[in-house]
């Protein structure tokens, strides 16, 4: 067994055990270290280094990214100057420049070409992130035709614990990522899954089924999950917000009316989405007045489509509205953080829907345009689904 | 919208756009760089280091890793010496001393809690691991209860593409993975997936659901799925050859001949694995014999349970190989590579099952105990399954 253990480890090149010739680390051990205090602090080995820096959504704006100093052995450190709050954080090095991971943790996600490392700090905050020991749902990666497109596309479908052993029907949650983003984001940066187990477990929510499609009109799924192959991809995807993805939703909802045991009541469906997926939200509900009861734009890029205002699906958007807001949805939640630099875009389209008399339901949190917020909107948003 | 594009870029703390002050590259095309006659180079900007070495299965044992040749202007480069051939590699770069990953590739694998860089040479021996315009099959992430092991656990599942659209009966395959490996390992480094798709769509293979468990017993989930949060998993996890595994293996199929519409015949039952997963399969098929008419062992190691002789399952396969072999199931096939470690003992294995007069297949390749030959070894063993 040892044999074996040994075998396995020099078919792998072992790159893990000659990784840290000039410094090493319990590789058990989380990275980087959360002190009994809760500041934190970020180790990077890089002898000959004239900078080495760490940057992440950790720091303050002003704080990133942050110097680290050479402890004289090659060793660089860094300790927060104060206690990190409980949150799921991305980081990552910046060595004489570059941009680099770090060695000692696996734990990656990836925003469009660039990878970042994660750390968690646990806390009431964070409870719901995490893998617990509840009824875990199934998350499946599901082709489906897309005839309006003229593809097979990608989505990424969530159906909640105990479906396979019922004949129950289920409401269902049409979740749609930003731009840059695709069909994995809400699963890695957003922790639907984790969220809707822990949600459904505590009896917060219903149980529903998520579908989170890829909004990107010019890709069949995300990057290496395409025929792409290993081209990297590009940062802004054409066709994003042309009215192409919105026009072509019913191959989606018709996909999932056929292949899963869903409820086939506009009361029991809501489609949300951030940033672009709270544009392309606004606008499929409008488009499709009889599809959705509940709708959720998360930091809502409202006027992303302003370079193309001869779309029809944007041009009449004012009168898809009135047809919309007359059948009295039950409820149209629209959220956004303190420091969003959208604010005052989302801030006009409250004054707009007051002005007609719109009913909706606004949700102010701290924070700027980050998934610290739209993991929050997901957790208030799901609870006032489909009562 | 070219606003909605700068602020999603700066909520991403910049990082891509400083990531390369010093060396700059177009980030949509492939890294490394794919030249003309197939050979590699590889860049690697790091202008303080004193060493910076590139390491990777694309290169042979004797040249392992290779030493990178500084420009003068801090940017490391290092071209193949010879044309390398179709395949997936794995590849990563050292820097003083210290491995680290690629900042212009985001293709990565995670073995253990190691990542990896990837990439492809395209020819006739990696077409099948490629997404292809071809109909897919579904992945999903699935947890099921395991009364032997007293926890939930998760598993993979692939159902061929059309499984949502008919009410068709599928035999499924069971594969397993390796030592260090778990539920994901098939789907990343084993690209089962593709393969399973692409050969399906050619009509090479019957359309077949495959379950991939996570054959570590004292796991529930792969890393970051399971409740040990972001502690970094062990190389060499407990119980993982104890007996346990085999001993809760109908945990696993009652789930799936529950949940998934199969054929719940021996004729339609297949169990395969790589290494650990090889003595897993071994073990497994011998204990029921009742249950798997087709069994795989990949590059096995046949011997592993050396240290543990007192556990039954182990203890008494001489006996279970008779019982098992005197059913003649359809097919006991044998793979290792000319140049594994564990070519002897396999040699002894099918010593041992002559004398007998055991009736298997048995299929050597080139190579030693690597995916190159695991890849291969699916490919080979699903074209026999269920005729």
């Amino acid at each position: 067994m040892k044999r074996l253990a040994a075998l396995i480890l020099s078919s792998f090149l072992c790159l893990s055990l000659m990784a840290q010739k000039g410094w090493y680390r319990d590789k058990t051990d989380p990275m980087p270290v959360i002190n009994p205090d809760k500041t934190v602090t970020f180790r990077y080995y890089a002898p000959n280094a004239d900078t080495v820096e760490v940057n992440g959504d950790f720091l303050s704006k002003a704080e990133r990214p942050a110097l680290m100093k050479n402890n004289g052995n090659g060793l660089w450190e860094y300790t927060t100057s104060k206690p990190v709050k409980p949150e799921i954080y991305t980081y990552s090095y910046i060595v004489d420049n570059q941009k680099v991971l770090d060695p000692l943790n696996m734990f990656v996600w990836r925003n469009i070409s660039d990878l970042y490392n994660i750390f968690i700090i646990p806390g009431e905050k964070t409870d719901n992130y995490q893998i617990k020991d509840v009824p875990h749902g199934t998350v499946s990666a599901v082709w489906y035709s897309s005839p309006s497109l003229n593809m097979n596309r990608r989505m990424m479908v969530y159906t909640p614990a105990g479906y396979e052993n019922s004949r129950k029907k289920y409401p269902v949650l049409y979740l749609l990522h930003g731009m840059g983003g695709d069909e994995t984001a809400w699963l890695d940066f957003g922790r639907a899954a984790q969220i809707l187990d822990n949600l459904i477990a505590k009896g917060d929510i219903k149980p529903m089924i998520v579908v989170m499609p890829n909004g990107n009109p010019s890709q069949e799924a995300a990057p290496l999950e395409n025929s792409n192959g290993y081209n990297l991809p590009l940062f802004y995807l054409p066709k994003t917000m042309d009215g192409e993805f919105e026009a072509s939703f019913t191959d989606i909802t018709s996909f999932v009316e056929k292949n899963y045991r869903t409820i086939k009541k506009k009361s029991a469906r809501a489609i949300a989405g951030l940033s672009m997926g709270g544009f392309h939200s606004l606008y499929i509900s409008a488009y499709y007045p009889k599809m959705f009861g509940y709708v959720g734009l998360f930091s809502p890029a409202v006027s992303a489509q302003e370079e193309s205002k001869d779309i029809p699906i944007y041009r009449d958007i004012d009168l898809e509205w009135k047809a919309q807001m007359e059948k009295s949805p039950p409820l149209y939640w629209i959220g956004i953080g303190n420091k969003d630099p959208l604010y005052q875009e989302v801030a006009a389209l409250r004054k707009k829907f007051d002005l007609c008399a719109y009913p909706y339901t606004y949700y102010e949190s701290e924070g700027g345009h980050v998934w610290t917020c739209w993991r929050i909107y997901l957790e208030e948003f799901t609870k006032l689904l489909f009562k």
